[in-house]
């Protein structure tokens, strides 16, 4: 008998409807994921009306946690997936679902904490909150008809990952792997990139923010570990303290 | 190119709520499927609640017929299946849905006319509905929470068929992907950091060589485009101009 994999959290920034966040617990219940974290809900949390759509589902409901941030929310994972419809002109890996939920088993069966992040009704999720995640899961939607109810995206996910999972469990572990950084050390290290390039006057104020994206977008894609960051700490640990030392 | 192929017929039988209705086509757009059929709608149809839900896939809905009978509905297909959570003791092929949806593309492939039936919400499909079937279809729920929403079951079926019918038809996928550095502009961002770090003195000598080494492991792992090593040398020599100007 196969063990049970941990299945992704699943990760709904700022809904605004609680009958979208109920209906997206039964669908996580109906294909057996259980953690569900919300960022910054817009009508608060806990909230009553999300339990009559989540119909028999609502432990999924009080387990569910409230972030203030998308960065919060993901800080204990070490693999995070964006869904989006539209290409973001954004420099990560696309992924297609059979791909994505494949490596998300293979990922959990080593025993990583993986997350799938799901964007606002309306407008989906912002670069901000993309440039958190390692690469960026996307649906073969009709492009005329681009745009997933929430709740049905995360049905989708929950779909694949119980036909994906099952299948997945009995493959042998390929090649143990380093351990992966946290997201939470990852953030710590742009900012700590950042403050010593704000020292040195490196950003010109109007590109600040996209030359920052850019930046954070190319060290998802590396996939660090955790012993990547700790190196990556030392080296500008060892510029900055060279550079502040001029003065 | 390959010929798109004519996706199944959905059928809902004896829908209770409009809104499910226009729900189950937004799912149906969403993943090319356009026709809809309904048996013995309970609200009446046409029915103008089912609008809204339906979000711009409100064409699917005008085209949308219905029908007195399940077995009038399925009158002119050659394939039906009945999608089931439970099992109904029914001599019946059960199918997962990846041989289902596999199966449909090859049928649709050869020009067959194929459907799949959805049942009432609460009670799912009848016994007499599903003797009309070719196959159950059964999508891999927990047990413990085997109840999809009506639209949700539609919407997985929409998507399964989006996926399947595309790599079954072909589809060698380019991705077309940013320019990959060169080796030599990889090597010569390690020099360029290192010639910093050495300025620092940053590595102790005895461990200089390994340390130097698992920092190009790193960097080769990371498969940078040829603008992040841009963006690189820009951080490197922002952090190098600084500590020099101490001197």
């Amino acid at each position: 008998m196969a063990a049970v994999l941990a299945p992704p959290v699943i990760i709904l920034v700022q809904p605004q409807l609680p009958e979208n966040i109920g209906m997206a617990a039964r669908g996580m219940a109906n294909f057996g994921l259980g953690e569900l974290r919300l960022v910054v809900p817009r009508e608060g949390w806990p909230n009553e009306e999300a339990r009559a759509p989540a119909v028999n589902a609502t432990a999924i409901l009080d387990d569910a946690r409230a972030f203030s941030s998308t960065a919060e929310a993901v800080s204990d994972l070490t693999w995070v997936l964006a869904t989006t419809a539209r290409s973001r002109g954004q420099m990560k890996r696309v992924l297609s679902p059979e791909a994505a939920f494949t490596d998300l088993a293979r990922r959990a069966a080593a025993g990583q904490r993986t997350g799938i992040l799901f964007g606002r009704e309306r407008t989906g999720l912002e670069n901000d909150d993309i440039s958190l995640a390692d690469a960026i899961l996307t649906y073969p939607v009709d492009p005329r008809f681009a745009s997933l109810n929430l709740a049905g995206a995360v049905l989708i996910a929950a779909y694949e990952w119980a036909r994906i999972s099952a299948t997945a469990t009995d493959s042998p572990d390929p090649a143990p792997r380093a351990e992966p950084a946290s997201r939470e050390a990852v953030v710590g290290l742009f900012d700590h990139i950042e403050s010593e390039l704000d020292a040195t006057g490196y950003y010109p104020p109007d590109k600040r923010s996209v030359m920052t994206r850019n930046m954070r977008d190319m060290f998802h894609r590396m996939s660090m570990t955790a012993q990547d960051v700790s190196t990556w700490r030392g080296v500008i640990r060892a510029l900055g303290r060279a550079a502040r030392r001029k003065g």
